[in-house]
């Protein structure tokens, strides 16, 4: 049995870590460590996990040791956390943007800062079974890509060597990519049916597509009306027909266990959606083809394989289980 | 030209006043005060009003004499304030809770502190104009009821006499009846889709019900997914056939210029639904009788009809102009 | 192995049933039944199957013997199909409303024809384990209630003898309980964003209530923006104080696996909301009283509590497995 | 008086035509023309109508002569009836697909069947003031853009000359453009939160783009959670700095009364979203820039500015009426 901790337990990612961990057969929870609600109820806070657990918030100075460290805390913090907790845990896998990008000047053009833990950069593993599969399973430090920055890189993978260098990513998402704490901007009022482009250009995920693809990837992001959900849209241009586009898919993903092509010639579910998805570990991934022009999609849940679900995905490389393991839940039709 | 100003201008019911008084051929805007944005652009704040006005918003002790006042401020703070500004201005509209129930006893109990301008509480004269058109005339001090008390007591009122004095009124409304501030609860994605009974017995609206009906009301209070729009179904028992209940609600509304009946057999609209009444004044009214069970249904939109509309309807019969001017959007369909 | 079949497989409530035995270790599917897409992949009518499943429908005349059948298909046109295949399976567990009034006239006044089977009304037991988990053991023939009649029977059933006889019940719900098959009604432009009183008295479940509860019920039911979810706010009169009715729910449920109590003092969570519910087989009931007025609250997903997952706990209960097999999934939050 | 007419009144576009009509002070409406409600009134199928007007539908051979003639009829079908019913207007105003493509074989490749009204292809004025408000003051035909397509070309024409010839553009809409006809794939359960790409390559209303802006245009459709409401997000490449961009946005549009710069540095409204437009004529643009790459984007209300309110503002083009005339309503926030 796993003993697996959560720092940050009391945002969306963490209780979504809690969620799957306590479904999940090889795996008990250490601690859900929250700054903020340090003795209270962790069902008071994750009201879906009501009659699953009774666990107890920590506090960050109680944390000890565990098998697994999940640390899902902010972005430019976690930097200067990781480095003092890394020794509770023999593996970490980290939820935040800090150890995504190994370069620390790109780190600084897209976070703002500077890195201040550059020795440990090029040290962690992406958490992207899908390409680092062997690197996972003896990774002691383990990075999960950002939620848009995943369904990118799995949409665009096959592709390399089939089309040009550039690509133009337009990738849309739902409101808990924010987190929950409350803000002007996701103010129901404000947000609800919104199609607010915050990123026009620029988004910082498309730094870790670079990255993770070789290609020279731009993002535009935009909010849309959803909470969970993120689906990418993938321009680019090459020679390549539908027929070479599909085997290229298959070839990719056909023993993938989360990763489904998802490419049909019509009805209403013909392309990748993350409306299928909330709550499953599935990354679907599609295409089409117009003369020179191929457009790629990709659709997860940003809090499971945009998230959390990479990250069990992730320990159950690690730890040697059956990489499905705890991740069962294929998603509900309709909702 | 009547010359009118706005305080509490930033939040929402201060950007819809703005938003009808900017359109209103007999109304010329003094100030839009606000404490939070002094000097900043209205529009900066309430984007619809873009190209609409240069408007700055003032601070609150910039405010000057104007003609008619409309106080859009917090509860609990308006019974300090008003007293304070009443000299600026020859009339008064109130759009806070703090001048709505005459007895300051009543106050205390829903409002959960003692009032402390009780010397003015019966001076104001409630702001339904279908109720007290002749009062409003000459009225100084008008308090515009809550958005679901003006709903269900255009509803109720015709049952007069027909039915029993007990009614139970189940009340569901959007989210921008919480105001433009961000808080935990109005999150997006916490408040997206929900069903929140955030009122199950007591919620305050009920005490003004009682108060304009005579009914003995009690109100249980629901969100639901929406940002505009209020619906109230009320219960009441009676001996009234439809028939009899149909000619009571042509009585009351036959005139009105703002109170439809919507009672049909059949159709997806065949009563009342506040998505088509989105920044419009109506107030739809409808029913359906059972045995002794009479079912009476008013829709509207919380910010408009039960607010910032009526306040200015109520400015039209003060001023003696047209009780429509400055009203006339009908809502939009689809939306 | 259980074997089990579902007959109207292609609908929504069918989808569910296949998901849930997908999902659950003691059963595998016989066939899935459908009129309108023998010889389609099940996945390609429920996408969420993908890669769960290569099942493909069996047209109706196809049916062979099972251990469990259930008959998900329309009301009105079951009492005649049941009859006919009511011997290819041990057990037949209906889910649609033509057997869950043992009162022939009673069929008839909210169902607007005569039933035909008239013969079976008074066999078949009510399928809400709670209730009747000695009967559901051995019963051969089970009628699953309607979605808003399980959520008021289980909000209700703790207040028998504590309040009064007459209960007033507002009902909203989701979308998909209309139905996978298109109509002007609910179009999206129409139906997203309502708030639509389509059962302003009489809602058919309230005849459910009254025969399983006692008391007699009215309901009003209203579709709200959301796909799943329903929610009951069930109005009484009683004598009863908070503490009595508080004991009174926990002897109902404290050891009931799926029904959760649900009334706290604050918070955006305090009370049933089944936007936490969606895909869970849980029902959460709360309640509030405010002088001798009692408000009971309740809320369920009604594809799963309010339709398949009862279903499935049925079958668990009759077939002598864990009553929880296969209906393990907490829910989502945030979504 | 103008006295103006439609055809096609019973769809969204012609609802809202009417709803536009009845507010126009310098219109008064001849017929609401309807194939599927002959003999309805009007606000039966349009229920924001209500108190609004008591007009009824007439059947299609019913129509008589007007000044101005609204055709808001189906794609394929208005190639037929437009030359018949020309001669019962001095101008018609044709808000279907038929007469936007110059160009036969392009129109036979986006719409899939060949033209058979080719005669009148290149007599039709493009509906878009801000191209062609000369050429629209003394049509006689007028064909206005589709929805997409204008939101596109009015974010790109400021860059003709800026940027090169390729611009790849990214839309999402809301539900309402599938039009009020019941199917499948706009069931609300099915399309509620939904993110599905309809037309990952070749959107029709690229060739429009193309031809009305000289760009080499290619357009991927989107459905998102909306009921109205168009975005687009246009990619292009160029040497311009944005001091450079702005200067050409305000030299285009300084002047025009429909389309505002929405580029702001930072706010949850810094660039355009359709959520603040719907019922209002505005078509908002922005723009960022990054390097080489710059990124236009574009909103509007599809019924609206993407539809009636464009046909409406060009009836006040060509029949010398203010431009603004009818169209005054701003857009709610929020909404």
């Amino acid at each position: 049995m796993i003993r697996a901790s959560v720092m940050g337990a009391a945002g969306y990612l963490g209780g979504e870590l809690l969620r799957l961990l306590l479904g999940h057969p090889g795996v008990e929870i250490g601690q859900a460590v929250s700054t903020r609600f340090p003795g209270r109820r962790v069902d008071s806070v994750h009201p879906n996990l009501r009659a699953q657990t009774d666990l107890v918030f920590s506090a960050p100075d109680e944390l000890v040791r565990c098998d697994v460290l999940f640390t899902a805390t902010p972005h430019r913090a976690t930097m200067t956390l990781l480095p003092r907790v890394r020794e509770k845990a023999g593996t970490v896998i980290d939820l935040s943007g800090d150890f995504r990008l190994p370069d620390p000047s790109v780190y600084e053009r897209y976070y703002g800062v500077p890195h201040t833990a550059t020795e440990l950069l090029d040290v962690f593993v992406p958490g992207v079974p899908e390409l680092f599969r062997d690197e996972l399973a003896k990774a002691d430090l383990i990075s999960v890509p950002g939620c848009m920055a995943t369904a990118a890189v799995l949409a665009l993978r096959p592709l390399a060597g089939l089309v040009g260098p550039d690509v133009q990513i337009d990738a849309r998402t739902g409101s808990s990519g924010s987190g929950a704490l409350a803000g002007d901007g996701n103010l129901h009022a404000e947000r609800s049916g919104a199609m607010r482009v915050f990123a026009p250009v620029r988004h910082r995920h498309e730094a870790e597509v670079s990255r993770l693809t070789g290609f020279d990837a731009r993002m535009t992001a935009t909010g849309v009306e959803a909470v969970r959900g993120v689906q990418v849209v993938c321009h680019a241009t090459g020679d390549a027909d539908e027929r070479t586009v599909r085997r290229a898919y298959r070839e990719h993903y056909g023993g993938e266990p989360f990763v489904r092509i998802v490419a049909h010639r019509r009805g209403a579910h013909r392309l990748p959606d993350p409306k299928l998805l909330s709550g499953s570990n599935y990354c679907d991934v599609g295409f089409a083809v117009d003369g020179d022009r191929i457009t790629a999609i990709a659709a997860l849940d940003n809090l499971v394989k945009g998230g959390a679900g990479a990250a069990v995905q992730c320990l159950n490389v690690r730890t040697g289980q059956s990489e499905t393991l705890g991740l069962g839940f294929p998603g509900l039709h309709p909702l």
